[in-house]
């Protein structure tokens, strides 16, 4: 740290990405990206968007609001585009939070967000079950940040729950991070035209294949979005450039693709959820794609480890209520037989 | 504005953008772009980045940065890569500032970090002939930025005017913005070896053709960039996308093609401000790819209204200052040519 740091950060811990090591080729079940490359017509249009490279990219996104409003079934003036989830998290709790209740295992960039903008974090324990308990997020008056499906665990709640959270807390303003939302959960986009306090969150990086190309979006009421862009036109306009723009709208031009590439990972999460269990493992209930998984005679870090020599990249938390468990991407079939090949090896 | 927008943000103005119509086609020499596309190899880069988007781009831009330190004579930890050169200013402005010294006349930017940061702006006009006053930043003991090339004037000031500056504030952080260093100033990046307060920013817009891929750096200090690295860690960790950083990494390695095209910008430049001078104009000795001049007959807000009728856009700043001259980006011989044919019909 240099002496001119100011000393409000000087405590700062930053979010940990998951490990992206070089050193020879790994299976990477580690980060909850698509094993599906985009589609051809995803390339053609990021080339295309790369020979005007010269001129600078719409600020506005007019083109891809107009179509990411006919996917969502909303207005264009309900959508804010960003340099993936992640900036449309950090602008929306810098807009609307002084508190934000959110739970102990889920997204770990939310308590680094509140720590960077000196939000009070509010944490709510999930239960034993790794479940949230609704009932800490009802009437509570203060900002409210859900993953649905919840990060690491995958398990999602569902939109009754999510709507009691919401009608509870009128005034302020309550996120849905729906990043992982097109692999089982039920959306709550329409919710965001009964209730102004909603904003959703959502990505291209999971299902539809964008990880690399960085494109989320903030859909919500008109004057909640407005007011986002206000903070997006005072920090980085042109966050979001021409080829990822372009990209996205590929994307859902080309949306059946990807909704079938979901279903795909749908099935191999299933398929390597019950191929766990017969080995003893307990396995969370996903909504996701990825599985939160715990054996019965194997430490978590140390499957992490002995997988790593082989090859297969996984995730692991030392959190204490994490620390026994694995967080495995759901990939292709081929690569989860490889992955359950590998766990047969070590237990 | 919703009633949610945090109180503190009540009264932001953010930054406007160059406007960028779309009823019909212009000559845009408006937002200081670049009239050159960029070249085979950025967009084969681009193509090639875009196949594999399915995968997280590198948070640390590894590669790029190596590249990068070539280029600029640094080592890779003494550069950063960000979002534009907007998010490395809002970044730098975040971790090192309570109070920031700037001209009146300059990138309008800066004065909405300082608003949506809650930094003291101490806002020191330029003298009469719109050149900076050394003396007004000299020993000052506060957060400074100053352009280098001098935005909206494009004045340049030499290297050796910013090492006073920098020398004489060594308990605080000084800002050199070098987004348009190429077309003629002097650039401090060797200054930063000696100067652990010195960062400077640079950006692929205006000179590498790369507007719309939005690619930034930061040059310092390696302490002063890990705290930036802390802070971009805490916000947006993968916020250039992988077709960026390849691309980067290609006009990098044709740097000698975008320099000659740089090349052809400063003798347009002379040859224009030489065809206008003759018209009566006054115009600035630039230094970048723009420049900025008043009519001795025409008002500024005439001819930029004018102009845009006969489908040539330039920009037109209404502050006082600023609002007798028209601001005027170089394009090719062919795109000045048509603009001073529309001038001489004005006159």
């Amino acid at each position: 740290m240099s002496r001119f740091f100011r000393s409000r950060y000087s405590n700062l811990i930053p979010y940990t990405p998951g490990e992206q090591p070089r050193n020879m080729e790994y299976i990477k079940l580690n980060t909850n990206e698509s094993p599906f490359p985009p589609g051809e017509s995803v390339v053609r249009a990021m080339e295309k968007a790369a020979s005007r490279a010269n001129l600078y990219n719409d600020p506005e996104c007019t083109s891809l609001r107009r179509k990411a409003a006919e996917l969502y079934g909303t207005g264009a003036d309900n959508i804010t585009c960003t340099n993936g989830s992640d900036e449309i998290l950090y602008l929306a709790f810098s807009a609307f939070f002084d508190e934000a209740a959110f739970p102990d295992i889920t997204y770990g960039f939310y308590k680094v967000y509140a720590d960077v903008l000196g939000i009070k974090a509010d944490i709510k324990p999930l239960r034993e079950d790794f479940t949230i308990d609704v009932s800490d997020y009802t009437g509570i008056g203060k900002g409210i940040v859900i993953a649905n499906p919840n990060a690491q665990t995958g398990i999602a709640l569902p939109k009754s729950d999510i709507e009691r959270i919401v009608a509870s807390n009128q005034d302020s303003v309550v996120i849905v991070d729906e990043a992982y939302i097109d692999f089982g959960g039920e959306s709550c986009v329409d919710l965001t035209k009964k209730y102004p306090n909603l904003l959703v969150t959502q990505t291209f990086s999971k299902s539809r294949s964008l990880a690399g190309a960085r494109i989320g979006f903030g859909i919500g009421n008109e004057q909640l979005i407005a007011d986002i862009n206000t903070l997006r036109y005072s920090m980085n306009p042109y966050n979001v450039n021409t080829a990822t723009q372009w990209a996205a709208e590929a994307a859902i031009e080309d949306n059946e693709s990807y909704m079938a590439n979901c279903a795909v990972i749908v099935e191999n999460r299933e398929y390597t959820s019950s191929r766990l269990r017969k080995l003893g493992f307990d396995v969370l209930p996903s909504s996701s794609n990825f599985i939160f998984a715990k054996s019965d005679r194997l430490d978590g870090g140390y499957i992490y480890e002995e997988l790593k020599k082989k090859g297969v990249l996984v995730r692991h938390f030392t959190d204490e209520r994490m620390k026994d468990h694995i967080r495995v991407t759901i990939g292709t079939r081929e690569q989860m037989d490889i992955f359950i090949g590998k766990v047969e090896q070590l237990l």
